[in-house]
């Protein structure tokens, strides 16, 4: 039995999210169908995060165990072959030794959120970004997001479906950038809950918009209550750009 | 009468290209279909690059000719409403002299073809870039690209369908950039030929996998012959990014 590790880059829109589900396609899915279409064997996938619905990989770590005798370029390289037509590739692939775990041995995970400022609907980015048909004040809302990093009780931005133990988490970094009519939202934690990013990039954009002050968004996490959310950003515009491993 | 001056952006994947077509959808027949259904008028609309099928555009200007009273804002709003569900967005919309011509009033115009070097195949950006299984010598392809700039007889990198007077063009920048696996060409001048940039683009392709040398680039130029086109790059990669007026 050898564990590979997998760095997966997918493009969220036609899935119901990273997980396995009844209900619909899943990346999960066709990672395992893939899998299972090369070596006959029935092979679970590990992420280093379960993204939503909607929500998009340019580097996702996973793992899955194979008994076959397979090399992992080979591997990859049929995982790529099977997985056509579905909009999921697999970027690297490499054995790892057996205690190794995408989610339980990940030490940091990072993320990246698109938000575009203007009025026309978006074309070739539709279901990859987040227009906002207003101007924001990007400098306002880094500003305000440095009131979330470090360690909090998340409860405002965490979806009522979080399976989390503890909502208290160590947030590293929430920087927002601006290039021209494009917003970049970089957020870093060793693991976030459930919407934490979605959360807090929609209530950074009622700031950027004005309709919050960074009090609103200090007021909003003390308050620990869901109730007291501004806006959960859609999934359009949530990347999951990498996680670090020892 | 009004002559209003569009900035359009549009996604070329589903489009047969920029010039109506009778055998498949044009994005210049969407503008026009959005503007009869809003105004009554069957109003042309003439465009700065008659991009291929499958290229896309970033900020294309065009023009049109409106009898009826109507904003630039509202026009805009309108077109924008119309347009749904195809990926065009009118980005900007100004009302300009009766003498200003998207198409013979243009200075220059400026392309970025964007190169993505990986084997796996890609996810989101499908259609959106080309994808080489390589890696490329980004600085070797810029070297060769500059034997291309300027004054030079491009019938070389020149389609067959051509209908431009003469292939003599001046070439203004070519420029290859990396950033981790990605490439960025830049190509600006006052016009190009059909395919030309696509065919600069496909020979440099080939420099960066040391298929070609640069001298083997400068020959094929001074060839001016077809036959000796190294390569004509797929549309996916090609964007329409700005035309320059007085």
């Amino acid at each position: 039995m050898t564990r590979f590790a997998l760095t997966v880059e997918y493009d969220g829109r036609p899935f119901m999210g990273w997980q396995r589900q009844d209900h619909g396609p899943s990346v999960q899915q066709a990672i395992e169908d893939a899998a299972f279409a090369i070596i006959g064997e029935k092979a679970v996938v590990h992420a280093a995060g379960r993204t939503d619905a909607g929500v998009h990989g340019l580097g996702m770590r996973a793992h899955l165990d194979i008994a076959r005798d397979i090399g992992p370029f080979r591997l990859m390289e049929a995982l790529n072959a099977r997985l056509r037509p579905h909009p999921v590739a697999v970027l690297d692939c490499v054995a790892v030794a057996d205690d190794w775990h995408a989610r339980f041995s990940c030490l940091a995970r990072h993320y990246e959120y698109r938000i575009v400022c203007r009025r026309a609907p978006l074309t070739w980015e539709k279901g990859l970004a987040w227009r906002i048909p207003a101007e924001l004040d990007a400098a306002a809302m880094h500003a305000a997001a440095q009131l979330l990093v470090g360690r909090h009780d998340f409860t405002t931005f965490r979806s009522a479906h979080c399976q989390s133990a503890s909502p208290v988490k160590t947030l590293d970094r929430l920087d927002v950038t601006r290039e021209g009519d494009r917003l970049l939202v970089h957020a870093s934690a060793r693991s976030f809950l459930h919407h934490q990013v979605r959360s807090m990039v929609g209530c950074l954009g009622l700031v950027g918009q004005g309709k919050w002050r960074a009090a609103d968004l200090r007021d909003a996490l003390e308050a620990r209550d869901r109730a007291r959310l501004g806006l959960n950003a859609p999934p359009d515009g949530l990347f999951f750009v990498r996680a670090d491993y020892p």
